[in-house]
């Protein structure tokens, strides 16, 4: 099933939904780095269902438990596994999903491809998998700051309602409101409009952007490992991610290359870009300007109102909604999508070790 | 580096613009497929430089020879090693590219990453490699098409202008003009904006959209390895690749749930969806539904007009376009996109054969 | 650390020796395998410290909990994660070791590799990590004996005191002494052996021999995976191994071609060889015949006597044997081969289904 | 087929007995090292068929021709092809092969795997696809070089005839006869065996030992990959071998903890160990001492006898030997042995960079 990323610093994570708990197993993490255990809880708690009105009303503390591979708040270099209980697992009806499926969900797939589908929740396909994800990448996160490598991500647009480019905004404003949105006004349209879709019981899309600083230049294995084809496999794997694109992306297949290349030019003892259509990338490999992209996200498949679908038996049903659920999954992808570019960059900052004599 | 790409059926590429030649191993091909080398050598001439007046005017016959893995036209199960003489190697002058970064190529990074670089026509960054991928591409075609998979690529943007979309459209025809677009009169606007570009001496970019058909349900291993992260993976890491997104893609995020969910049917004895913004794919894994996905290119680096850059001594300088270069890349990558999305769809086929009991 | 194994059929174990808990992820057990939870716990008794008198005296249940991957007594092709809680971490003083390196124990090398050591009980280097390879060994034998694959391992060498070839024993009462020798009066020997050098505040080594029955025709991949070099990765990865060898190993290389080759016959439908040299494996492949081997582990590192070593700070120092520790470490050895065997077969077992069309 | 060898430093193979030719795919190189083609070649020479009267009298010249990777004699990061061409490929009657299976050949195996088979010569399976290995090992013995790590292996043993422990040896005295044992008394009366036993028209087994010298320390991953576990399955992976052991080996189990255990002590600034039974490896990890290992090679399965056997039809036939052939492996094995060691260790040598921050 692939629950492994990373060469080096690579993560294993497990669990579902409603069972017993969910982990991750992060091997590879080199030895002597400081553990900050508040600093995992605090991108923990921002990921955590129920720290809004406009995310989910379950309730789930994720507080973790390290098992192993830490000693004396050191990593010592055995695998770090970490565990959050699942605490609000409801002990709810779920036979309109164990043998119906529901539209745009993972029930039907999972169904023909294993046969055996634990449905409480979504089992494995459920979202709440991307805690194990963000607490893998915490630490990566720990690691990159030694480098002083820093990854941000923010809401760029909800719906129709996009931000200005991240250029134009001060990221560390994102945590101010809780669309996760670092510019004000936008930030309270994109609230507004979903309300207005969760009152419709309703769901509506939107984009994460991310931006990677101070990455130094040449981390990237090119050909087929591009830095921006594994933060893309990285980003696609994310729960309801429809798209990547980076640096100047689909707008910019509508530019000539002679609007579209960054000229290079000396600043003080610097090689540096005028221009960044790259997006901090080029031949696959980091140049040392700003990493940025760009996540689409489709509007959550969990809608409050009956859908037509079809049963095990092949029979033709109505599935209605029920639970508790996301009218709009960006605010809380935020921190997921910093894990994923946490954890691709750790795993080039270690690959890059051998390039060269 | 990375050079290697796939899991079970993996290809391994390697040569450079302008060594000896190029080539690339195939491990894990099933053995009794028969190697159908005129197909081979089609989907290679469908990438080769020189075919139309709108491509680079390099001439490489790119004509392949199999050393390994192939015995009485059948595959062994051992590696089958291909290799493509370049024949075309002028003994140009470098030194312009040798001393200095050409603005949005790989010149750059690859010094600060390796030391040493082969400068000669791009060396190892240079699209030339991209060959080596269609060959590996085109036995995964073999492969597929046992399964009754087929994979069809098309050229759906140059610049601003679009074709409709691919359900609207007669695949079949997509080989009927030079630019690949199957739409004959968005394939004429599109070939002259192309050709008005390299009047200019300059280049534009352009979109790629693939359309996989008759998949069987349930490829894919979701988690980390979903099938959209995959194609995406091997898509960005094609030279020049921007974004990639499947199915509703950046637009998809604009929409409702209540409009995006694809419900299920009974299509006599099947089960298919109405709608398809899902793009085939459902948590990671294929529906049965056609999967398709939009590729963005950028415009090709290489410009004929001179342009501010830096030498490798730090002095500001001016670089001049030379040589035979393409003014729009996406003509010929369209079987590069085939042969990518092929060889992912080939190593799930195998990967999927252990899902359950 | 590379705390993984497998490709297909994947473990990732964690833990150390006097953490909070170890434990396994399996990755890519197949769906629909009923988890017999008594056969996991039976495997885990037999390595269990403190299960006889020629064993460490160290008291661990070793009762196991699943976390995931397990729905309603059967595989769901999720990961499926099993965590073994450490009861018995005495509060000792470790400031012997946590200074000093005990001879031919992991402590330098860890020191120096990593520069920051859980010394607790040998941390990450402790055989308890093996507990978790029990574990997952046990899932891949509930895989195996679907297939009808049958693993077994015996103590066949204490010290000088053999047993007879493993064609002449009767596996099925290796679990009648606690020795684990099939050869009851071997046994007898082995275990006064045993206790002899436990008194004298000593260790002594041995062998284990394992054998695998039914194997299908066509397991394992030649070249540089064949079936006996990843049986042999295995088995040299478990703690105290000194060696491997399988068919007529190092004792063969005193034959000539004439005596070593195993003809072939017809034994009914059946393609047999008249002897088994070859243990069961030609050119890296299952022939079908009796897969077995050898498995030769050190005397325990840590005996009840004062040895000479060095300190951190580089002073000569006296380390003095402390702790409960096995005087030899074949009898509870015996379900790790096993283990790890398994753990292998399961893996060629899902990487043979792509072997041909 | 798992053609692949090594993690960071990763070969791949390719080619056939008689198949236009075979080669290697080094990924993973560092940029910058100085490949030195006489040393490569140096290394082919001495594997090459024919070199004396005690091998097969196949005649290659081995010459090899580097395809890509390597840019004014270094190596630019890219992956360094290297090809060798078939020369010897006489058209042979084969029949004798193509339907019947020889004994403890991978003929029967194959033929069941694939359904498919190369029968001239063996195809795949023949030790021919070794050249490919010491290729790609002579460029991992550039890099170890580099860190001053330097591999020596030889014949320690044919038939019942033993050399010294290489502690007693000149290994530098290993080229100086034409059975690669530095004792040259030893040597003489290997070189009668084995001359012996080829006018028997019968061949025989034999040993060779490597050692593997200035090894820093911190080496090898503990847990699965220990040093010694990926040593070993380096070395059953070629052709013909029956096992391997490192250290004391399997005599070590005779010996009691108190004798057995490697005590520490300081050697000027170096902290070293007075006896070396752990060869060189503690835990998994090198520790600076002598790292040295045996690999038992079979007796090589072609004899120029009558045998019986089965073909393909189930009858029961004669096979007959034909050809030419080795009467003992060892010989041209000590740099296959060299060469597999110096894989493991470059490999782990890039894996080691990011053991500790």
């Amino acid at each position: 099933m692939s629950n492994s990323f990373g060469k080096l610093f690579r993560i294993t994570t497990f669990g579902e939904s409603h069972g017993i708990s969910i982990g991750v197993v992060i091997d590879g993490c080199p030895a002597g780095l400081e553990i900050d255990e508040e600093f995992i809880q605090s991108d923990l708690d921002r990921r955590r269902p129920g720290q809004s009105k406009i995310t989910t009303q379950r309730k789930e503390d994720d507080k973790f438990k390290i098992l192993s591979g830490v000693f004396q708040g050191k990593s010592t270099g055995a695998p770090i596994a970490l565990v959050i209980e699942n605490e609000d697992q409801r002990s709810k009806d779920y036979s309109h999903i164990a043998e119906s499926f529901r539209p745009s969900h993972a029930d039907y797939t999972y169904e023909m491809k294993y046969g055996n589908r634990d449905y409480r929740g979504g089992g494995r396909s459920s979202a709440r998998e991307t805690a194990a994800r963000v607490a893998g990448g915490a630490v990566a996160k720990l690691l990159l700051k030694k480098s002083g490598i820093e990854i941000k991500a923010f809401v760029s647009q909800v719906g129709e309602i996009k931000a200005p480019h991240y250029t134009a905004l001060d990221l560390s404003k994102t945590e101010e409101n809780i669309v996760r949105c670092p510019d004000s006004s936008t930030a309270e349209k994109m609230i507004a409009l979903i309300d207005e879709v969760r009152l419709q019981r309703d769901t509506i899309g939107g984009v994460v952007t991310g931006v990677i600083r101070n990455s130094p230049v040449g981390l990237g294995e090119p050909v087929f490992d591009k830095l921006h084809a594994s933060l893309g496999h990285a980003m696609l794997g994310i729960n309801a991610v429809k798209g990547f694109e980076y640096g100047s992306g689909f707008e910019g297949v509508k530019l000539h290359g002679s609007q579209h290349n960054d000229e290079f030019y000396k600043d003080g003892e610097k090689i540096r870009t005028r221009t960044n259509h790259s997006g901090g990338v080029q031949g696959g490999i980091s140049n040392g300007e700003d990493i940025y992209f760009n996540v689409a996200f489709k509007p959550v498949a969990t809608i409050m109102q009956d859908q037509q679908s079809v049963d095990k038996a092949g029979n033709e049903v109505t599935v209605s909604g029920k639970g508790r659920h996301d009218p709009c999954v960006v605010p809380r992808a935020v921190p997921i999508v910093e894990a994923m570019a946490a954890l691709v960059m750790a795993d080039f900052l270690l690959l890059g070790k051998g390039s060269k004599l």
